[in-house]
């Protein structure tokens, strides 16, 4: 039968309105500052248009996306070309879902989003913590001359938080003055290669309002090639799942992000197939610990 | 800012209300019976998904598609895997269009559908008439052992129209059965291989209400490489783009579709891009001539 | 010099007559009702087409193809479109060569096609037990409004076979109502995740007639992408050839099936690949083992 | 043996110092306005690294590459992420060439790259007129909210350049205000769809210097999948091959640009082996009418 | 049922034994001379593998591949690695076919191994002339500094003939002294860039053996992209199939082959599937003027 | 700016002369021997090419390549055809580099080519061993009745060394003949499928010239899928980067290659950044230990 109410497009199967949403998902189509190989403007759109082939009931927590309201509110429509005004649409967006006292989730795009995110959150909880899964560090001053760049948020959400704030896990790229910065006074916890001393950042995080942002390349090439900048040398699925789900349960998470596949880099779909997955037991975890 | 409205989807901007809206899309993602390459499935989707990349504005018509009400119903569910409640589905929904008094156009899936659509405009206009622009006859008894096939779909209409009700150009496949079937006591208009006898076939239709076919392997796979059967020696989009507008300028077309668009044969999407656009030139052309 | 005797194709070197064989390999080219990504009908082409370029012999068994006589029978001429009338060729095709007193080895397809292959099993060997190793459970009810579907699959079995019959490995994806079937009162030995009970599982089946059906998206689609439904945290290759030469030293393995490979997601054809050289550790051990 | 000199990448052979070089090759590795389909930014790279598989001489002008002196200047290093210091730059380059009485050709990326290149060269020739051939109008006054976007160069150029200036060929796609404004008070020549007018056009630019633009998206998709938005019915190769010809003997061309090539949409290579093809017809063009 | 009888794999339907057969297909998998894109080796094998998609029957020719004998000989065994023996197979084969009064037909592969079947066909007819469809002269004395080469192949086969016998058309590219060379005093002819003077040449060949060699990068990539080096501006699939059909029906041509598709850059598919049709039209009208 | 010294193209900043070098990369794009899938060709100019997105500096090491002194001499002209011309070019250009006490270090190409590289250093140290980490033995004494094959290397290299000298690791394929050859009398030293004895090899190697050769196929199909015949159940990018770091520190590692990357079976990238990677690493820890 024809279907006469609109043909609505969201997340596997979160039909929920705004109104009664816990949770928000953000699509953020924007990935001009990347440097290498674009296309994760096309994440957000593809997560969505492919999640129907995907379950939304997971057997790892027994819990299942029907059981929670979860509002799909699409993509930002996005000024391409220019990069602060870009910056300010996804802070006002998700101040906006802050005010309602619901958890923005964004879906990137590249990770210079994140600035905007953070922005907004700290605004919002200005002890503000930092979590990021990551192959790169991102905290170089600038990139290619630029100051706002994929390559640097890391470093510009550092001047705004101060020192003490940010969690890395995973690092296994940047130059070296990347690293030296951040094992350097400025007091970034970096956990390179792995999430070894993960358990160790938890303890330190309890309390605290803890903002998520997952660079989805801090996964092993292998089980997710549609991405930018492929790293060898990452996690595989299970050990970033644990992990999601370990910090979902152990602190308050507030906001977060999931950025970077880029799908026309991902001929077979495992990758995007990954990211409907994650993205499920990100948000069943999130919910079943509030 | 956060769309609070839900996330809508569809083609171009045909955002139209169903109550106002003047046409009808359906998609119908259905390709079980394609014996050789599947994927017709994914057309309707993909074409709402990469319309948005392509103008409303037609500079062939100087017409737009925001001057129009159109409505995008997205895509049927379809119990993939029972073909006869498939096109079951089919008929109703053309059915329903039909007493809304609206024009029902049919985003395929493989050719196979056309039957059910068939079978609803049949039973509002008894007079019907068909042109089918195809590469194939289609006109198998049957196929594989089958009744109900992509390859047989014009010999199960021909059994419900009966005789000269059927005109087919660009044909230039099949198997000898077929081309004899059409060429003898049956009374098929078919024009091989081109458009040559358009002008005497729409001579013939003046006066008739007429279900339009467009399964777009006509096109030439140079520029058409996206569908289950690409056939060389095709017709340029021009050609097919004007066919299509002679048509809808001159005779009274009730309804229609547009089928076979593999997108998963098309790694470069211009097939996908093309279909986009003759849908547009389609649409406007239909409703620019009420 | 021109072959004078014809164009043979088989997989890799098996080269034995019918007649002769131990094993009969059936290609079964059928995705029909596969709701998400088709393509699981090109395996057997594929399989066949791509062994040419890897090894008879295994290193980890010390054993060779050609020391046994295996006869490639091609792939079934199935009614495409009628989904019953196909499960019936396999039915009857799996009879056949019961009869003659050979193992008969299916190269899906879909995963639908092991209900013709265990109806004719279980005529042959009514205390019949079935092992799976897969990533989803198939234990659906109906799928789409449809009964005989590739979701549905191992609950039209359970139909048949009745509880305490069936042993499934690796199950990571399902809806909530397939893990509650399977945990209930139906007596399904569901093995979430991995194959940590394998040798339970082994334990309990001694001494009875075994068929062996592989799902291969049980592997991770890491190494393993070319599958209808990838589903992130799975198995890797060594678990899987382990499992597999467990199972055919320990059990009386009367047939079985490997399937769910989808070339057309498998742009790179490590998944061809692998499901080549599974296959012939699969037959290797079966055959060392009798 | 070992090349001890360094390992030097140009076009085809075109190993010229700079110092004697006629004409000079700019590549300008830019997309970030790009809204659709990114990728032109790799496009001087893969034409350098794949023209080694093609040919010096042209049997359509009996002329080589090899008789001319003419130097592949590599890219440009451009701050990706801001659009304006990207203009400068491309600006500055173009200016430096102009400078030293050599002719700049520049292979983009996207075709906002043209407005810097023509500020320049309007400094240089302040009677300057501009042919452009291409699918899109490229007369937006802003596009997304922004002022620099390949959707909008040409009507920033219009409004450096002022009116009767400006000659488009080939034009396919826009919306209503782009084809409104060339055909208004603004004197732009258009001509739609195809190159007809050319010969008028070129009678019309005698005597004066001409800035030749190429977006190479006014071929037919068929000949050129390779590129952000694929338009159906543009012409193909010899008709464009024949205007840039015509138009280099006819008129003094003082500098160019061939953009939006998209190599990752070019799965068969054919887009970027056309632009080969078409980048020496037009250099041995321009350089044998100097 | 199961096929007892092995599985013979063939093009289309021809299912001919050797002894019966007017016509012998023989597929050469070997292009280990090309220097730019290899893929040449898989063409037989695809071209095979595909063609169970397509039609026996002709409208063109009115005519079925089922009403004549033909054998598919399937993939000649070559020592991959060493030209000379691959040459040598190739000249073998060919000879042992003519002994046996059949024409032999070889699905290349790539160019150079026209020189094997040519080296045979001159055996056997003293008097042979060859007609080479291709966009390139392959006329070099030598390449890379090797004489055995695909770019060399008709000016190896021009010193084993003499002048007077190669008649070249739709030759686009080569370099200069290739062009010289055809042009000189070595009476070759040459029709450059189309198919021109095909009537000319066809009346000078009447009466003569007649070898036909199609290299398949004579049609613009756009309608045949998978091919090694795609030259940009050359014939479409029509004009193509009408001089395949006029050489057929107008001389003796004693053998052929049909060449350079590499399956490897046809994503689509749809240069195998043009392969397809035109062998099939080749082979109809080869054997329907006799 | 203009760049006025011409486009040098080089490995990451591998901006050395040759007179400072240390080491020197030499590209070697041949393939011909390979049997089935080939592109090996394209591996040196992909990572270069691609390697601009990756860093220059090592976590793992902490070490950056512009510590050093790095020639990167671009590819070998090679005369495609000519198997043992091109071996020939292969032995001079690493005899070249050993005579100026420089470490040469090709990038493959197909695996044969260590012939030639093994044949110059052999003459510079007599007493040379080898390592080799690779999927294949490589053992066969010919491959399709050929002698210089990628399938034979290890044998002719044999035949030139003698006994133990040769230590393999990770493979797991190969006929029995090979395997038997390599544990019988011929002392050639085989890890089977893993690196479980690199330790032990290490000891028995302290104090010998050691040539290293990389066949990336040891590597598991799931990281590094773009390979002529990927063979499941390798390993992945951390063992083979420990067990290259370990042999570099340990060894007195005289010159190696890396070969066997085919980057058009790579459509991710993943395999080409892997390659990257490891070069990087190898070329740190072979410098940062002389």
């Amino acid at each position: 039968m024809i279907n006469k109410n609109g043909n609505r497009q969201v997340f596997m199967d979160c039909h929920s309105s705004y109104e009664k949403a816990q949770l928000v998902l953000i699509g953020a189509p924007f990935d001009s500052t990347t440097s290498y190989r674009p296309g994760a403007r096309f994440a957000s759109k593809t997560i969505r248009s492919e999640s129907y082939g995907f379950e939304n009931y997971s057997p790892y927590l027994n819990r299942d996306l029907t059981e929670f309201n979860i509002y799909d509110a699409g993509d930002l429509e996005l000024p391409i070309g220019d990069t602060k005004a870009v910056l300010n649409e996804v802070e006002n967006s998700f101040a906006e879902v802050f005010k309602d006292s619901k958890i923005p989730l964004m879906i990137g795009g590249e990770h210079l989003l994140t600035l905007g995110a953070v922005k907004a959150a700290l605004k919002k909880y200005p002890n503000l913590r930092i979590i990021q899964f990551d192959a790169h560090a991102d905290l170089r001053d600038e990139y290619l001359g630029v100051k706002l760049s994929h390559a640097t948020v890391m470093r510009r959400i550092w001047e705004i938080t101060g020192p003490n704030r940010i969690y890395q896990m995973g690092i296994r790229s940047g130059d070296k003055e990347e690293f030296d910065f951040a094992m350097g006074n400025n007091k970034i916890t970096m956990n390179k290669f792995d999430f070894a001393k993960l358990d160790e950042a938890i303890e330190k995080l309890k309390g605290y309002p803890v903002y998520l942002t997952i660079d989805l390349d801090v996964l092993d090439p292998s089980c997710f090639p549609g991405t930018g900048t492929p790293e060898a040398g990452g996690v595989d699925f299970i050990t970033l799942n644990n992990a999601v789900r370990k910090v979902c349960e152990n602190l308050q998470i507030i906001g977060g992000d999931m950025n970077e596949l880029a799908p026309n880099y991902d001929p077979s779909g495992i990758s995007t197939a990954l990211a409907c997955k994650l993205l499920r037991e990100l948000i069943l975890s999130l919910l079943s610990h509030r």
